[in-house]
């Protein structure tokens, strides 16, 4: 009985060091995810799992997507008649699924998601888990938002497997997509006998986003946490992410494309992207841009963004007068704008944002730090705009 | 002469735009690093690079470093004789880099660093700039952070180039290494005519950090971004970083090498990587490591910090019982030891450190959010502990 008591605590100790061997850790060779704490029980039904392709679904349950019923891919950002108009590289990038989510309700214990992408998973500067990976959050009872991690692995077919949800009832998920990928294919699974029913783009105007890398989501370590969809949670809005990573360059064929939506806001961050232009290049196209949307769009409120901000390059003396220029132009071309009475342009200065040294990951890119402060300061200037109290 | 100044125009938007193009963007095909904004005029100067080897230098210039004198390799964190002692895992670990700097002194206006890293560049969740990049801080005349990107490059020799410093007068640099790889080989370069002035480490005591892959740095963004590099500068004082990735374990043979330093605090941080472990086993092990660094280092403080924060996997209903579990049993691991009169020992708490649902890249890992808000808690409790007033 003794030695029978002995080996029973021999395994005991054997599995807790195992198990201690798979707690908070990082190194290579459990590269496919983090540990999820205590070895998760899994249910004989789990293994049953039932698959859904949203690309097959007959109604649309891709939201942030401007023109659902017009896109080539399903994963677009543009309608395929843009091809035609935008640059290629603005095509390209259009591919990218920055800034879409998938709504769906579900009262499943775990729910995977598996999937193929395109490009390569990662850059030097931000991680797979952002430009490639995916995050799932939740709004409980109460409205605040709930958030988990998946156990990711990131090989051919990219798979998330989220696990221990608060199951029994039907909740409703936000499922974010890569920042830096295009999709080819996705499903999503739930165990057999659990629900899984998908929700339409919400109904509320949306805030329509023309903008950069930083805007596309650069340099977020995961897809919640590019400022577009941190402000998206925050206002409780669709958001419309049309941004392209060195591409925010106030062009015609884009506002032509802008202009066919309704949103509750127009926001212009391209200024970053514009700094390589010559100042007049700069203050037309600006100007251009906004005369179009208050022309065509009247009584939608433009906020256009200061390129944010010069000190987080504190030691590079060549740097921050790039970043000061196109502010110093683009708030000359609304002054002009004002004084010839085209309302309602509003802007989000630098100073608002209030990058710090801390705040990017290469002196452009926000890090989550500094998505962070980005969704905060257009969340007040949008509010304040719009009229909303604060949550 | 018409011509020719449509001619020169041409040349001059053409000139633009590709200065444009590479203006603020992320694409694939610019992987080697982000723009620097306008081309920087380069000195025939800075083509003559000096070069300088921190590792045949005749004094220790690397800070953070416990052993300097006893390392097998240049940049180890344990001393060689270590290897006898702690197991290979830990061993492994010990020779990243993670809260290594060096410290100089130059008026160069620009610097350039090569080296050569063992492992693998990055982690799905850890960009290459975190895993085995470079970051250069600098004080200012008022004592102030400053900082700056460098352009980098990730291949076979790994390359950061920082430009446009401010020159003239010689500042003081501290250059933080690469928090998850291994440096095998480094020289740090200053144009010909510029001065490179090596200082030693600085003799204030540290603050001496036993942890796990949270406190080596996983998953900054770059490497002044872990909480460890944070608090050094937030402190002005030395860092010791003794945390072993998913291997902080509260194990004798890391705490025998502990007792051998004379730092202003021990922290000792490894409760994530023990909730895999019994219960017995965590609180004999956490006694027993604080009851020896007491006995043997009579006077020195000791912060015990919890696992932070259950509540940022709000959605899984499993993973917050290990979380709590971990940190009950060590607050009455604690609560023992102060009946025994044995003192100081003080807790640093996972509501103090107050991790959100947004702290974390996989429900584990800080993000750069995450790793701010750890520094921040960190520095309020170190400063508390040793009657230390905020700048």
């Amino acid at each position: 009985m003794k030695k029978l008591l002995y080996t029973l605590f021999f395994i005991g100790a054997v599995l807790a060091f195992s198990r201690a061997n798979g707690e908070v850790t990082l190194k290579r060779d459990r590269l496919e995810s983090p540990a999820q704490g205590r070895p998760e029980t899994r249910s004989q039904d789990s293994l049953k799992i039932k698959w859904w392709n949203p690309s097959q679904h007959s109604s649309p349950v891709i939201e942030g997507q401007a023109w659902p019923g017009e896109v080539a891919g399903f994963y677009d950002r543009l309608p395929a008649r843009a091809q035609k108009t935008v640059r290629e590289a603005v095509w390209d990038l259009s591919r990218e699924s920055a800034g879409l989510l998938i709504r769906f309700r579900s009262d499943a214990p775990e729910i995977q998601v598996r999937y193929t992408v395109e490009d390569a998973l990662d850059m030097p500067h931000m991680p797979s888990t952002g430009v490639s990976g995916l995050d799932l959050y939740s709004p409980n009872e109460d409205g605040q938002w709930e958030w988990t991690a998946g156990k990711y692995s990131f090989k051919d077919t990219i798979t998330y497997h989220f696990q221990s949800l608060p199951h029994g009832n039907k909740r409703e998920y936000h499922l974010y997509l890569p920042l830096y990928n295009k999709v080819k294919w996705l499903e999503i699974g739930v165990s057999g006998n659990a629900a899984l029913e998908p929700l339409p783009p919400r109904k509320e105007k949306p805030i329509a986003i023309y903008g950069t890398s930083i805007a596309q989501g650069g340099c977020a370590s995961r897809p919640g946490l590019a400022w577009t969809s941190i402000l998206g949670r925050k206002l409780n809005r669709p958001v419309i992410n049309l941004a392209f990573s060195g591409n925010g360059r106030l062009e015609t064929a884009l506002v032509d494309l802008l202009v066919e939506l309704d949103p509750a806001l127009f926001v212009i961050d391209c200024l970053p992207n514009m700094s390589g232009f010559p100042d007049d290049t700069i203050k037309t196209r600006l100007t251009n841009t906004i005369s179009t949307l208050l022309k065509k769009r009247p009584g939608i409120p433009v906020l256009v963004t200061e390129h944010a901000d010069a000190d987080i390059n504190s030691l590079n003396t060549l740097r921050e007068g790039g970043f000061d220029r196109v502010n110093k132009l683009a708030r000359e071309a609304l002054t002009l704008l004002k004084t010839k009475g085209l309302q309602p342009v509003h802007l989000l200065s630098a100073e608002e944002i209030a990058l710090g040294i801390e705040s990017t990951v290469d002196g452009v890119h926000p890090n989550d730090i500094g998505m962070m402060e980005y969704a905060q300061a257009y969340e007040k200037a949008i509010r304040d705009i719009l009229h909303e109290k604060d949550r």
